[in-house]
């Protein structure tokens, strides 16, 4: 390969010839040879660079201290960014300095670099159009940089990926429940039979553990909302212009579509990452309901013929290599299995958001990486296991009325009749005899077999049935 | 000791004769000999239990469906409850059938019975004026009482004893923060030097953080606001009045003098805690907060003489029983031994809410009992801190002072007049040589001893110093 | 409340007249009001430091700097303790100094002070026979006792408590196995009918987890047996007379009857607790294994009627509040609300030992705390599982029966004889059409009646069946 | 692109005409589309499943169930898997089937078809030399192989990876003990200034965790050696000859070089995967080790001016983006992150652990995928850690020497001259005047000037200094 020399200030390093990155990022690569195949740093944190790059550019330009053309030739890097064509120019890993620094200089050297080659210039020119730091990096430190890309990445990904995906697994999951209304079957306590509800009453929960998790996704938005830039080195905010916070949370708002503004204590943004925290342990609780409804929806469609089987779900692929014609639930498993790892990532960030020390939190690119993992975990799984899943699930009616007229527990409407111990009297007579409950409730003298037909019907025991 | 026999739907159970609870407590005693000494069924529990009953009663009056007598019996045992007089009667433990039906019961047969014997019964009579099941768990299950029980007891708690204590130890930093504004003192980020910044604007951090934490404690209650009472076995309120559940949760409101309201979704609130993990989240964004709070004050007052030394904290007891005269940052301590817990029972509580099953969790009695515990460390170690800690900070100007002045990372003053570059080379070669950064900067030739004093000021460094 | 006077090197505290603390429990009272009620420290740790505080008098006594009299007194004053008649006199909280400095002063001043009572003097005595200090603490810092005292009661209550109620349970387990050694039954995977295996081989699994389990956990004593006793305040064992750290060692050891050495590196054995993070690692294997447990028993016994009913379960209590006759897998669920737990201790164990800074860890009465309640937990549940569950499990041979017959998966055994794709064929095509495997087998033309009853017989299908 | 039809037993699917893979791999590309980009199936699970396919082949060939043609074609292109040319016609993601299925059948078809082009045939060819079930997966089900490649993987590369890295670190850091034996310092416990050590015994800690923590992960190894493969579909070994598990077992410990056996008992083999859950536990005890250890390192090289300042770490690149000439602990930075992680990872893997239902586990990859993440991140970041930071550490003698001298902890060593209380008296009035010890001493009338030098030699108090 060939090789140019760079600089920066600890001296020189030799970088492939046609790369647009300088001596920083080659040092870290270098210096971190730690799962680089598996872990690169996130694109959703390169793209949010770009963002920040690019408002600061503005903004300082509007300030009076960089001049346009520079400004101009920054966003033009910037939305090249975007578009993922240097995707390439970004070899960094997650594991790197905590403040991530090292992707902060890559960003800085490539927008300076190819900025430069976009005027015209050559990689090997001593100087170039833009210096990294004095220009591309003014106003800003990686330490007011990267959390505000962790902000802006958060934020995005949860707006562009986990809660499209939640919403569309929540409407289908309410349009079953509609669907599923008159279809009453056998509830299940302690995984024993219990009272009866309909299956568009069962749906309805799942729709609603949805529905709530959504609104802690929400809840999140105004802490993650508040950014960091313009804090600078300590969030004091040293060598930036007058106005410059407000003026570039405005513009990153403006490029990104999203309410950003500049955070109230630019201390608490460098130091800690709480928003971070705050903002995951609304994914775990979204994932602790994705595990509740994956294991329901696997065990309702277990089977075929000795399991519960109340439900049709798709037959997606073979399911075995061993058994012929066997079906698995295995999006279920896909869902369940991301449930679990975001529930692993969660401690990872909180461990990560719980050792900022003074100043700064250095546990930044875990907590960046694990957050925008479980958010594109949660939102692609919601999505497979919507369309390959759950729209496709249809009640096995002849199983889910045997269940329910077999069921002991539908003497519970006998309670308000005959009182609850006369109820269980009958119920375990029943359960020791194997007989039904009607014949036993005659036999036991405590009703009429017209009273039992009046009292005991399932579909008078779901409630109103409203949800 | 003497017994008496009490019998429930299975036979005849020994009961000690003086207690008030019968058959079904005494068969959780005998059936769940687990951690008895340490794990008795969090009081908070059996206070909400005592709310709810009473509310229950006078709905179930209101609704027709109970006697007043009954109703106010009843009600009389419930206040009984709540001034902690029957404690001992509630001996059952965490670890018991997971939907908490032995509590539900131990406090229906303690009121039934408690009852009997206010109207002048005898424990011994064979009929008795309440009846446990059909009078006071009228209109009621375990698998909508206890959830409800779970939400009255995390919202109180909260509201007594979690935020309270926040809010002190954040009222106490906002006020430090106020009293520091003007003690410049060094940055420090990755625990290295760094630009300097006021002992106020590093203080306004850490009340900052407990700022957000409050809040995303706040955007929980909406959630935990909900209350499953009225969903009885399985959902669909079997065995209810019209109207009951909207009417119960009135009263527990009224009751409580909490915003309490019934749930949106009563699948979602029997089959699912979503609402506890989610508070619970916030709470450990506030374990987190406190960790980094606890872990930067012990690191400021590390001392006395080897270490940073910037701020005094009380001496309040006698730190080693082998080093004469030490004295430790033993608040800290606690405080951050509080955090790792939170951060423990928050796995646990997410374990247990991600296992509910069709119309069930039963993990309700581990999930109450952590996040009671979590709401209980965070509310008295946040007091203990402030008072024994906190209250008591004061800086050590000499200290701060000699930081400050020594900093090498003062140079970031010159990169907008000399560039980074220049600016880098002074810090390095004054590092190198041992020199200060005034007669390396003037040695290197690249600003006048004027410059340096005119641009190089600490207390022109930190920013507006607004917070 | 009477009140006596008591001095510590910081001055004077009022301290309860008739109490055996001194000053600085008092005032660690007063320092940590954090939970008072529900978080004492752990009774094996005082027990712990009883036989540690009695090896040490015997060990100074035996290096000269110790009298006779005083080592007796010392020695007396622990035996008492070791009977819990003194158990009130240690109030202190978990939530106190990380060291757990306070709970060894609590420590030397019952022992100084009772053994001055027993001796003949008062507490209002100015001075007394033994020194907290100077006499019960000697050759001892917190710093080497507290840890060693972690390790004395962590291996203690693995033999006394978890490891025997491990062992029972897998002891019932295993006879099940042996007794169900010829039930045949379905397989399931992925909650799917799969092949045929024995019931005996099914509860063989368990049994060898907990085998396995077992395993790891005496793994785990190696490290647990190191003792940090000599180290004293920094590992370096300052103020220990030669062969100190060895003799108290051997001294434990004997008066414990366990394998006790001195740690092979001192500075490890105050700085970190990673004997702890290893052994509860292996606490938290079982939990796992638990939890697969329990999980599987309850479903196999669900039912009665529209479940698995694959096994009966004992029937402890009644089950619900309104649903009469209902009888629920309560142990399951006591169980695997355990498992959460010790899932969740691991966390907050592997936060504190993390947390150790230089020379200390101060996160040990947390880490203590939740070792010796998961070790407690896992030990009583097993028992309480054993014995009001597992022993009673017997087949319900109806339903084993209809299931293993129906299993369309009983076509794998044509595998070898026709190939995957034409068995895959005769499933998909009796399912389809509701038929039985033999009838479609013919029919499509794959073997000849005889040739199906000769091949597919799901007695021949569970392999040697040894286990 | 150009497609070619391939069938399984669902029906046709359309391939990209040059792959190697067939309908199943293509079906899971189209029904799994998650995190595509970040997750694939790790390549050390393909390589392992490419040692066990080889070793099955080579067993049916012996067993006289598979011609030995077919056999050796296997075992060829397993080879060519191995030799990582065919990594890309892998291109499964973890969140698939939970068993793994789809990857053992990805395994299937690109042997089965790579084998025919092997042999001359073409992709496009109906019929085909191998057949990716009767022939690839003979003897085997996913159930089965898919946990043998997850032990192979994981045991392979704790030795190739984990194991070594540990090794390394753990040997400079004992170097350096070696070297820093004479190098007398303060102690410090709680961050306070405590008596003396020397930097080489501070050391000997580090060392001795990590020797502790390869203890720990070797325990794992008898667990991890158990191999399912036999086990087949729910661990009865259908459709195997005899003796396959003992044969299968001893050719993959041939071809791997580790000393892998059979399971004891294939169905906890299948149904549980406790070994991983046992072995992530000793990583994450290493895991917490490393936290430890980055934090002390980076807190005592912690300045340059206003800090610890004990220690010099190297300086490998820029630091800061906005503050000339900072340089900070990055390794340690990278090295705590991989920390938290693996703490993350680790309840990932635990909850995946416990979720098992009946005959088989489904969260094999969700496992599978964090161990091996966990086991890379330990062993490159120790090595990177050791290369770019340990290696280069040296005492700063002046810091050392100025904290040690004037540490009133000093004062330690006259406690069993004068008693720990005037002991206490000389610090805490030296503490309160800013004099030295000496001085107070002497002003006190405690000791003469010459006592005080005669008894107060920080040399005298690192004990015997042996580790």
């Amino acid at each position: 390969m060939e090789y140019r020399i760079e600089k920066d200030t600890m001296g020189e390093v030799q970088v492939p010839a046609h790369v647009y990155w300088g001596a920083q990022t080659q040092r870290s690569i270098q210096n971190f040879p730690i799962a680089q195949d598996i872990n690169k740093m996130p694109k959703e944190i390169i793209k949010a660079f770009a963002y920040l790059k690019k408002a600061a550019a503005i903004t300082n330009y509007e300030a009076g201290v960089l001049p346009k053309e520079k400004s101009d030739l920054i966003g033009q890097v910037c939305d090249e960014i975007l578009t993922e064509k240097l995707d390439d120019q970004f070899p960094l890993v997650v594991w790197q300095t905590g403040s991530g620094t090292q992707s902060n200089m890559n960003c800085n050297e490539v927008i300076a670099y190819r900025g430069h080659v976009l005027q015209g210039g050559d990689l090997s020119d001593k100087t170039k159009v833009l210096h990294p730091n004095d220009d591309v990096n003014k106003s800003q430190s990686s330490n007011d940089t990267y959390p505000t890309a962790m902000h802006i990445a958060a934020y995005k990904i949860l707006v562009d990926v986990t809660i499209p995906g939640i919403v569309k697994l929540r409407d289908t999951l309410k349009a079953k429940a509609e669907s599923f209304r008159n279809v009453v079957k056998i509830g299940r306590t302690h995984f024993m039979d219990a009272t009866p509800l309909t299956l568009g009453q069962e749906f309805s929960g799942y729709a609603s553990q949805l529905d709530h998790g959504l609104r802690a996704v929400y809840n999140s938005f105004a802490h993650l909302s508040e950014l960091a830039l313009g804090g600078t080195a300590v969030g004091t905010g040293i060598n930036t212009p007058a106005g410059y916070s407000e003026n570039v949370a405005r513009h990153i708002a403006t490029l990104t579509g999203l309410p950003f503004v500049t955070a109230e204590n630019k201390f608490e943004a460098l130091a800690a990452h709480d928003a971070i925290v705050e903002a995951h342990g609304a994914l775990k609780t979204v994932a602790v309901s994705l595990m509740k409804i994956g294991n329901d929806i696997r065990m309702l469609s277990s089977g075929p013929r000795s399991g519960i089987g109340e439900i049709y779900i798709p037959d997606n692929e073979p399911g075995s290599s061993i058994m012929p014609g066997k079906v698995n639930p295995t999006q279920c498993e896909a869902m369940t299995m991301v449930a679990a790892q975001v529930m692993g990532n969660d401690v990872a960030i909180g461990i990560g958001g719980s050792n900022g020390h003074f100043e700064l939190n250095v546990f930044k690119p875990l907590m960046a990486y694990n957050f925008l993992h479980s958010a594109r975990l949660i939102g692609d799984v919601c999505v497979s296991f919507n369309d390959n899943c759950a729209v496709g699930i249809e009640p096995l009616h002849e199983n889910i009325k045997k269940h329910v007229n077999n069921s002991l527990m539908l003497v519970t409407a006998l309670n308000t009749k005959i009182g609850y111990y006369k109820a269980a009297e009958i119920a375990q007579t029943a359960h020791k005899n194997g007989s039904t409950l009607k014949e036993t409730a005659v036999a036991l003298g405590y009703v009429t077999p017209e009273e039992f037909d009046a009292w005991v019907k399932p579909e008078d025991m779901v409630g109103d049935n409203n949800f």
